[in-house]
C-alpha cells in the first residue's frame, strides 16, 4: 500500500475537514484558507528517545504524537487547524500497525477538530512520527507567547501536575488556552519539561522572576503513592516530571476570577494560582515550611 | 547544544524573515500573518531510503532537503514562505555535522526567500529531515493543482530531462512555477517520480489522456554519454529518471507563448510544449520512429 492508499485509509476515520481546507492530501500540496494569524509548532517523537514501542501501544503512540504537538497551539491560545503527519516506517511494522498508530492519531484529530490535510510515509530504521500543527487566531495579537508576563501578575496552572507520573493520557489542553488568552492571560507555555523547567523558560522570556507557592501546587491522584514506593518526594515528583501538558500562564490580578470560571467551563478544569510574577529573574518554588525546591527540567536534546 | 541554539545559529546564516512572520522559533509556536490562502506541503528523506551520507557531502543532504519540499510549492505556483524542520541526529553527527548540514538548507531558504521559522532537533537512528514548507497565494483559485487539465490543453515542460541522472542539483521552479500560475496553467507537477509516473498522476488526477511526443523533449547536456556509457537508452534515462525537479504543466493552447516567454523572463529558463492533453485516460509517449515508450515512474512508498 503507498503512502496515498494509507493516508486516505486514515483520512476515512475523520470527519470531512472544515471550510478552511480547501484541498488536503493527495495534491502537491493542501490548500487552506488561513483566518488573521496562524500558529506552527512541529514535534518529532523517536522510538527508542521518546517513547520505546515495547511499553506502549501504537495507538497510543500515535496518540502521544499529535497531542504533544497540539499542547504547544493550546499554549497559545490558537485555535487547532490542520496537522501535517511525517510517518517513518521500520521494517517490522507492516500496514495493519500502521493504520493502528494512525487511528490512535485521528482519534485525537476528532477529538480536537484538527484536519489531517497531508503527510508522508517513509521507511525509516526506526518508528518516528513528526507532526506539523496550524493552529488560527483572528489575528497575532490574540496569540499569547511566553514573553508577556510583567511583576505582578499571578502565576496560575491547568489542571494537576505529576499526572504524566502515575500513567495518565496527555489532554493537549486547547479550550484552556483559548479561554485563557480571551481572559487576557499575557504569557503562557505548556509542561512537556516539568513544572520548573518551563517555568524558567516563561521567566526568562519575560524577563520576570517566578515565586511560586509549592504548597499552593495541585497534585494529580496517585502521586502520593508512587512517589512512597519509590522513595521519592511527591512535590517533586509532580513538579519535577515532564510531559504533564498543562498550561502555566500569567494574568494581571483582577483577570483571576474570569480565567478561572473561563477555564472550569470551558472543559471542566481547575484553574490553580500558584504564585506569581515579580521583577528580578529565576524560578523559586517555595516550600510551606520555609525551604526552597530546586526548579529541575531539561532543555537539551532529546 | 541544545536545539533553540542549533536553529538560532542557523537562523544568524539567514536574512531577517519578512513581515509575514511575526513570530519565529523559540516559542511555543511560530506566528505568521498569511494573506488569502496558503499552500502547505511535508517532505521527509531518510539515509539509507532517500540518500546515502557516504555518498554525499552534509550540505547537499541539506540543500536536497529543503529543494525537494519547495519543489511541490512550485507546483502550487505558490510564493515561498517558511519552512519547520525536524532534524533526526544520529549519535556519530557531531555539532559542526549538523551545522554544515542546516548551512546547507539555509543556503537554499536564501536563494527562495525562504523563512526558516521553527523546527525541532532529535536523537534519531539515522540521519533524517522533515521539511514542512509554507507557500501563499493572493487567493486559493490562485493555486494550480493537478486536477484541471481539459482536453485541447497543450502540456509544458520547463528545463530539461535527465539533469538528475547526470548529477545535477535539483533547483525548485518557484519563479517559473508562479510564471505559469499567472499565465494560466490548468494543471501543474514536479516531476520527482519521472516523467512518466508524474504525467500520469496529472492525468488521472484532471480525468483526461496525455500524449507526449518523444522527440520533443529537451534533453539535458550529458544525458547521452551517461545513456552509452551504462548502456541505456537516452529516452528512457531522460523520461524515467526521477528528481529531475522540473514543472510539466497544463495551458490552453492560446496561452503558450505568453507562458514562455513569462518563464523565460523569470529564470532563463526554457520552456517546451512536448504534447498535449486529450480526452480519454492514460500516457502515451509516442517516439519519433512511431514506436511508444513505456511510462515508468513509481509511487509506492520510498
Amino acid at each position: 500500500m503507498g503512502e496515498f492508499e494509507l493516508l486516505a485509509k486514515v483520512r476515512e476515520m475523520l470527519p470531512p475537514p472544515g471550510p478552511r481546507v480547501r484541498l488536503g492530501s493527495g495534491d502537491d500540496a493542501a490548500i487552506a484558507v488561513p483566518g488573521g494569524a496562524t500558529a506552527t509548532s512541529v514535534d518529532a517523537i523517536v522510538d527508542g528517545v521518546h517513547f520505546r514501542r515495547e511499553q506502549m501501544g501504537l495507538a497510543e503512540i500515535g496518540r502521544k504524537a499529535l497531542a504533544t504537538a497540539l499542547s504547544d497551539l493550546a499554549a497559545m491560545g490558537a485555535e487547532p487547524g490542520e496537522a501535517y503527519v511525517v510517518l517513518g516506517v521500520p521494517a517490522d511494522l507492516d500496514e495493519d500497525g500502521c493504520l493502528e498508530l494512525l487511528g490512535g492519531l485521528a482519534a485525537v484529530a476528532r477529538e480536537t477538530g484538527t484536519a489531517l490535510a497531508g503527510g508522508d510515509v517513509t521507511r525509516a530504521p526506526a518508528l518516528s512520527l513528526a507532526v506539523t500543527v496550524v493552529g488560527h487566531a483572528p489575528s497575532p495579537e490574540r496569540l499569547v507567547t511566553r514573553a508577556g508576563a510583567r511583576p505582578g501578575d499571578v502565576l496560575v496552572l491547568t489542571g494537576e501536575l505529576g499526572g504524566a507520573a502515575v500513567g495518565l493520557e496527555p489532554q493537549p489542553r486547547l479550550a484552556a488556552g483559548r479561554a485563557l488568552a480571551e481572559a487576557g492571560a499575557t504569557a503562557m507555555i505548556d509542561l512537556s519539561d516539568g513544572l520548573g523547567g518551563d517555568a524558567r523558560h516563561l521567566a526568562e522570556a519575560s524577563g520576570v522572576g517566578l515565586r511560586i507557592d509549592a504548597g499552593a501546587l495541585p497534585i494529580a491522584a496517585g502521586v502520593a503513592e508512587v512517589a512512597a514506593a519509590t522513595g521519592r518526594d511527591p512535590l517533586e515528583l509532580a513538579a519535577g516530571g515532564g510531559e504533564d501538558y498543562e498550561l502555566l500562564a500569567t494574568l494581571p490580578p483582577e483577570r483571576l476570577a474570569q480565567a478561572t470560571e473561563a477555564v472550569s467551563g470551558a472543559r471542566d478544569l481547575r484553574l490553580t494560582a500558584i504564585g506569581e510574577a515579580v521583577a528580578g529573574e529565576g524560578v523559586e518554588i517555595r516550600l510551606p515550611g520555609g525551604g526552597m525546591l530546586e526548579p529541575t527540567g531539561f532543555d537539551q536534546l532529546a
